[in-house]
């Protein structure tokens, strides 16, 4: 998508043709720089230090990773290493287990002469169909917003609230959640987000509100908890949020706060759909609450905030008392009786595993039923 | 309660006996500084910039600054312009009305010469009053949760979530939503509270963590959208909030983000109570979402954070792209469906009209019934 004009990928290979270039997202909104990792150490970092962040960047971003050590040293041992070093950054986002075991499928039976190329060449597919995913969820989603039009008479913009960020700078482009937003706004459909802040680290207030801000999509901040109110007033039509990962029954575990608005939703007659590409479902899981652990974040993402000062510096300044605990769960679990559709890269579907199984007809044998 | 082992009320007579301190809240948790009001000007400003706020507490400023105006100039006019002032001072609150009309019977049938002594006798009645309601809202709430620790066996201690401040700062002593907690902590029953950081003016981050942490209840801050993560795995075991304003039938009107405090406490069968002071009660109202007018506060509460920078300074800074716009309601409405009960200064009521009517019964005939 666009930045000041310029169309861009979150993470494209650099003019060596080897180094990876990112998004430094810890910077936004108030700078846009980018950043280049030349190594395993720094692929590692970028995601443990949420430099890059949403579930298909980080599987991106993890693929190069490999690439990037296969460049230093192509054995074994090597490739060993970097897929645990690359594992151990997140525990919650199941894409980058994903990447991660298709980086070893397509590098194990290679001699390591030749990993190195395989290696960037299967991390440049990896990245191509995330691309293209995500392309197609905005065009099943974009049907959905069509069609809701349609049962509205004479209310324009449509209002589509959203959670965190899903967008192009949390997959490699276009986003999830916010692709079909995209390709209304692109093919004139008025539309107009409302973007949850999404505390604590306010991934919706810097990075949906600059990305929808700089390719000039009409949006409005909000804190997290008006979201109720605004769907009381009768001022949403639409909710859609991203995913970091579905049971193959629909559960949705998304960032912390995503259920609250999936009840307010249900509550008001909201549609409340969630987009997400094949790789994110965990097809072995029945029961999200049971059996997703939630990372717990350090609590100093609540009780520091960063911003920019009158004087252009960025700070973080403490907003609790000293003395005070915290608690940071980073993730929550939305039903699958609340959420009304799934928006995948093959079409939209009940949240449910008859409907993911119609949409996915190969895995109706796979996933042990509980 | 207790500042630093000192025993004090939120607003409280200066050492002249005519001047009124109140603490600055809008400085805390980083500094305790307490303020004097010394004429209606200051009245004004105290609420409009809530250096006071919270629904009883506005009330008994409003209150005193009739006071302190009648001091100066105590004739009819300046009484009529005292009440416009401080009125216009905050749309929402029905304890401002309240008091100030409690004010205007008080004084318009007494010669200008004695209203200054009446004036300071009613407020100070008024803050009497608010404390014994609240340590009678403290002891109905205790039962409730003496009761329910009886139903639990072995998990100590009892966890009550709270959203935004309901304390001894948002009243006179005491408050209302942590009457309960206080009187439970005070009397050697284990208990811990979850406190909701309460964007966009982290009054539960600042004020409530503050106040539980200044005399000793052992609480954790969390951010507005993990109540309902918690509550899915069992660890709220109740929720009691305050009430900005309630309805004859029953629906609270609170700081934004409670109705999906209560959303989520339904779909996980937590107890969900308000605490609330009879006067703010507003009789004349049975419909919540239709007749309430939302506070719309200014975005910049939003845009910008204040907290305590690594020097120790103060300092504003800015969270957003500078070029995106806000929205930010102040408030929303809990219909009374979710909220499994009222804690008033009379006792435990249903959230209905009939439960209302019950402990209040002089009230039977006086509303307009829908």
């Amino acid at each position: 998508m666009k930045v000041d004009g310029v169309v861009r990928r979150s993470i494209q290979l650099a003019a060596d043709g080897r180094s990876v270039e990112i998004v430094d997202q810890t910077l936004l909104p108030h700078r846009f720089v980018t950043r280049t990792l030349r190594n395993l150490a720094d692929a590692v970092e970028a995601i443990g230090s949420m430099r890059v962040r949403g579930a298909p960047l980080i599987g991106a971003t993890a693929a190069y990773g490999v690439g990037l050590q296969m460049r230093e040293e192509p054995s074994d041992a090597s490739l060993k290493r970097a897929i645990e070093d690359l594992l151990a950054t997140r525990p919650t986002a199941v894409n980058l287990p994903w990447a991660l075991e298709e980086m070893r499928s397509a590098l194990h039976d290679v001699p390591p002469a030749a990993r190195e190329e395989r290696a960037y060449q299967r991390a440049a597919e990896i990245c191509d169909e995330d691309v293209e995913n995500c392309r197609a969820i905005g065009e099943h989603g974009l049907r959905l917003i069509e069609a809701l039009r349609e049962t509205r008479t004479g209310r324009d913009p449509l209002n589509v609230l959203t959670h965190c960020n899903a967008g192009w700078l949390a997959t490699v482009d276009w986003g999830t959640a916010l692709a079909p937003i995209y390709l209304a706004h692109d093919r004139g459909i008025p539309i107009h987000v409302w973007v949850d802040e999404t505390r604590p680290r306010n991934q919706g207030a810097s990075l949906t509100a600059w990305e929808l801000g700089e390719h000039g999509v009409p949006h409005t901040v909000i804190a997290d908890s008006a979201g109720g109110h605004l769907m009381q007033r009768g001022k949403v039509d639409l909710c859609i949020t991203g995913s970091d990962r579905t049971t193959a029954t629909g559960d949705v575990c998304n960032k912390i706060g995503t259920y609250l608005q999936a009840l307010a939703a249900r509550d008001n007659a909201v549609p409340f759909y969630t987009a997400l590409p094949s790789s994110s479902i965990d097809w072995t899981l029945s029961d999200g609450i049971a059996e997703i652990p939630i990372e717990e974040r350090d609590g100093s993402e609540l009780s520091c905030v960063r911003g920019r000062t009158a004087d252009g510096d960025t700070v973080e300044v403490a907003v609790l008392p000293a003395s005070s605990p915290v608690a940071n769960p980073g993730f929550d679990i939305t039903p699958a009786r609340l959420v009304t559709g799934l928006i995948t890269e093959r079409g939209v579907c009940e949240a449910s595993r008859a409907g993911l199984i119609g949409l996915f007809p190969e895995r109706a044998g796979g996933a042990s039923d509980s």
